[in-house]
């Protein structure tokens, strides 16, 4: 770790997490073309089935792939990006010196890690003139494109293992959720997903610049995902770390990933983390522009703002958070919160809007942005600047005169078929959450909600991962596409590799949580699959169908370490004596023998079973 | 931790936990009477300002306490239920060497462990013939017991510093909550305490036997509890290690303890927990009568399940888990159940039923058992013996069944003037908890509810305590009275004290945001005095204000470890050059500066700078 540079050290750590997941094999789900190859984790259980899961971790966990992270990772679309004939190489923008930080640098020092990363320089690539490379473009045309039948293919999953399952009545019991107004098929085909794509109710984040991506789907008819943040900063933190928390979060089940560095080398620790990422990479590019104006919001100028989202364009970053609703008017509208103005980009906009008396230079140049998104398909994640900071600020006037002008700017962005989704908060009581639900499905037309949290108590730092799983789990329900991470970290430091994967699980059960609420068809499949597991006292399969099965693991090994114990028909909680779960089968063996007992029995009504008056009878649930 | 019953080693590891919580200061408010003074934690903030919370750490925090564990806590209620005159002391139960377990066992090791409990032995005490010592017999006869004025006292807290925040308008704030059905009073009054315990909508567990014991309340109407589990097992487990685990649950929230001890030295246990113990015990009286017939269910009779209740309620458990509800008839209906019976004493009754033919024992002798609890004031806590074990059992026909049975139980219950409530699940998805709310308000008559999270999903092994808080958190605002803790070890091993540490604050978590979402009066104040803190960067006060402030410490001292940044006015997530905090203060500074400057222009509409046309006017919110 002292050795900021140390790639043998990287490669080193980097190996470490490339071991699949315990009893996991990647498998891939071939398209209608050769080069669509759809990754899934099949799990392999100690009774023979097979459970598939979805899979982020990209080429990372599959032992066959040629990893370097000098190199970068192969591309999945570039042959689709090419063929589609809409776009060209070009020289790209000239590289700058502050690029890499605003201030005087030791240029030494930036002419190394530049060559560390010179083997992940790329031509970029954007539309020719007057065409569009949007997916949502396609999608308005009519066209399927590669992308979306590989989300098509994601979405489903390997479809056989829930083959037994997948009986009417089976079915009927996974899926009996409450869609809160979602409208999930059992079967998601290319053309439902470029229908969605077109409506702009979910957008797949996939720059013409960032080939290696593995596409996915943000919308409220599609999975939930989850996104974690990343990013070095002006007081701790290397490129080499980033990297290995990029690797490290999709392992655990990141759907994309942001980049929020704030400090030095950050043009550099992108082209890392780019060539690196099988997942979409979001970024604040407000920022970055921070930056290179050596941290003196005043001295933001459109043109630095529009140069730096050129320059992340090429590098590939499919989606940016854009403040444009921190508008002039709305700044005033904070001055009685209890926590002000808590969003970073929020707040720069905010101090460039008082310094010069002026609008917002990105809400007024909100069309010349469109210009830029749509020539390399990079999305909109329109920011929440006035997002509250405490229960007591949630749902104010500031914060939804912000989401009513991000519901306009969605209007605009969609007017040139820009991908668009929208940003949500932060701390929200669990009383006020559904609210911030329904303004943003009225206002902003069902583009993908994308919340932070919401965190539901002010009072757990040290454990707002779990304060915001709360607030996540419900939103999720309720019709959000994405939640943003918050790792136990949150409002004391920077999150370590530990905080990372922490935050990650408590999300991922958000999200899973949601989808299960909803009636996803794959979702509750696993939870099935587990608790079967678990009451047949298949310990291995209990521990790998989980969300962390090293976890899960470890802590079985702290009370009953041996072996022996992983097949032993008890548990530590009852000991090996009494067992509820080996009672139940007792149960239902005698159930099954009264049932035989009383066949002759048949003439007696069932009704008369149901009430109980016959015992021992064993009657179907409905 | 080899040497079981090592006491200079358990006095030491005790210790540790004797110190009070940074910057807090136990503190008394004294009632009507002397001898009634109810404990309070005092933050001190540096600022001044001091904040007090509830406190259930006992006189453990108090550092002029004298505390000695084989002596056991001082008493608290000891003259109240002396006073009141219609209890006596008697020569109890005859002690039996099965007590402490049912097989041969070592005599020397039996004498040995009671010999260092032998300063814990007091004699029990019951209601005189005829008499009824519950708080509900009390309260029903318009007594405003002690317990109720402690009660009372100790849910509106010190309401002193909240002074400054009970301006109409800030209550307002921190009250619009949504009480779904809740009827939380600004000010609890001692006859709103006695009124709420007549109509059997709040218990105050507190046998007779248990003077020891700090009074609080589980009702809706107060604030949201949480209980922690804590026992020994066959399989491991000491002890002293219970009793410590007792002190670190309180030291971090736990409102209630149940010992659910199944293995040896059972009896001595007790004794151990419950001397020691300032927060009302509960236990399951079938773990014990079952070890008592060698593990065997089917060889449960009624005396000994009688003569084990007698025993317990003489020692001081304050209320029973009785699974009265597992009825015969109802036994059949899990039989399709994916995961069966999983509640370790529903499945002992449905294995007694099945083996014998016959309808429960519990359910027979109810009306029994009932003159048990009233003779001491123990409290049911009805069981759910047939509560569902994974998502796809939830809210099904043998749950609502036997629900049913536990509402018309307490109605008997009520007959006799027994304090009761109703445990609830388990594993509920979240589109389905409100079913289970509800269902329990219709057939239970807004008895107490109390449930176990309830987990979300079931593929979260190693972090259940998070799955699990989502649901009760939900539960809790719905109308559940108190949340019985999940652990990270849940299916999987027994909790150690980290884990027991783990979930109780995942729990508190839950349970104050029910009580934010609730409206609960006092709840909000602690929120928004952190958010204050974090606003003005008093990093001190916000680890201190949290739920856990040596986490929060450590967290951020991972990052900024220099004891400057605890007074520094930026955090580790922006560093010292850029903070949105700051800038919000600038912007405060701003909209000062310009309100001054257009105080001429006073003549113009408000409704006119509300819609934004005019800027830099700080907008008054609503």
């Amino acid at each position: 770790m002292n050795a900021p540079h140390d790639l043998p050290g990287l490669a080193q750590r980097l190996g470490l997490t490339r071991e699949p997941l315990p009893a996991s094999r990647k498998a891939y789900v071939t398209g209608s073309r050769p080069d669509l190859r759809v990754p899934q984790r099949d799990i392999q259980l100690t009774n023979g089935e097979l459970v598939s899961v979805y899979d982020t971790s990209g080429p990372y966990t599959d032992p066959e792939a040629d990893i370097d992270v000098r190199r970068g990772l192969p591309s999945v679309r570039a042959g689709w990006i090419a063929e589609r004939g809409d776009s060209e190489v070009y020289a790209g923008r000239q590289r700058q010196a502050m690029d890499d930080g605003g201030k005087a640098r030791d240029g030494e020092h930036i002419a190394a890690i530049r060559e560390q990363a010179a083997g992940l320089q790329r031509q970029p690539r954007r539309a020719k003139a007057g065409a569009n490379v949007s997916q949502m473009h396609y999608a308005r045309r009519g066209i399927v494109t590669p992308e979306m039948e590989y989300v098509a293919l994601r979405e489903n999953g390997r479809r056989e293992w829930m083959a037994e399952y997948l009986t009417d009545a089976e079915r009927e019991r996974r899926r009996r959720g409450n869609p809160m107004g979602a409208h999930i098929p059992d079967l998601i085909t290319p053309e439902f997903v470029r229908d969605e794509v077109a409506r702009g109710r979910a957008i797949i984040p996939a720059n013409i610049n960032h080939p290696e991506v593995e596409p996915m789907a943000i919308g409220r008819n599609f999975r939930v995902k989850i996104n974690a943040n990343i990013g070095n900063s002006a007081v701790t933190s290397s490129i080499e770390e980033e990297v290995d928390k990029l690797v490290w979060a999709i392992r655990w089940g990141a759907d994309n990933v942001m980049d929020l560095s704030t400090g030095r080398d950050i043009h550099t620790t992108r082209d890392w983390i780019l060539r690196n990422s099988p997942v979409p990479i979001g970024t604040v590019p407000i920022y970055q522009a921070l930056e290179k104006v050596g941290g003196i919001a005043e001295d933001l100028t459109w043109e630095i703002f529009r140069d730096t989202l050129i320059e992340q364009a090429e590098q590939g970053v499919d989606y940016f958070t854009i403040h444009a609703g921190v508008r002039l008017p709305f700044v005033p509208m904070t001055v009685n919160r209890r926590t002000g103005i808590v969003s970073r980009g929020g707040s720069i906009m905010a101090k460039w809007c008082i310094a010069h008396h002026r609008e917002s230079f990105l809400y007024e140049h909100f069309e010349d942005i469109c210009e830029i998104m749509k020539a390399y398909d990079v999305a909109f994640s329109l920011g929440d600047g006035l997002r509250p900071g405490c229960a007591s600020d949630a749902n104010d006037e500031a914060q939804f005169a912000e989401l009513r002008t991000l519901g306009e700017l969605t209007q605009i962005a969609w007017k040139h078929d820009v991908q668009t989704m929208i940003e949500g908060p932060g701390h929200v009581p669990m009383h006020m959450i559904q609210a911030n639900m329904d303004e943003q499905l009225k206002h902003c037309h069902e583009a993908p909600f994308y919340t932070l949290g919401p965190l539901t108590i002010d009072i757990a730092p040290g454990y707002d991962h779990i304060a915001s799983a709360i607030g996540a789990a419900m939103i999720g329900w309720m019709g959000t596409a994405m939640l943003c991470y918050v790792t136990p970290k949150e409002h004391l430091g920077l999150p370590d590799r530990e905080d990372v994967k922490q935050g990650i699980i408590a999300y991922k059960i958000a999200a899973h949580a949601a989808d299960v609420a909803k009636g996803h068809p794959a979702a509750r499949a696993r939870d099935d699959a587990i608790s079967k597991a678990r009451f047949e006292f298949r310990w291995t399969d209990q521990f790998n169908l989980g969300l962390d099965p090293d976890t899960a693991r470890e802590f079985h090994d702290e009370t009953l370490p041996k072996d022996a114990s992983k097949v032993a028909h008890f548990c530590s909680m009852c000991g090996p004596k009494f067992c509820s779960m080996k009672i139940t089968q007792e149960v239902r063996d005698y159930a099954a023998a009264q049932q035989q007992a009383d066949a002759g029995m048949a003439q007696k009504s069932a009704e008369f079973k149901a009430a109980g008056g016959e015992l021992y009878i064993p009657i179907a649930k409905g």
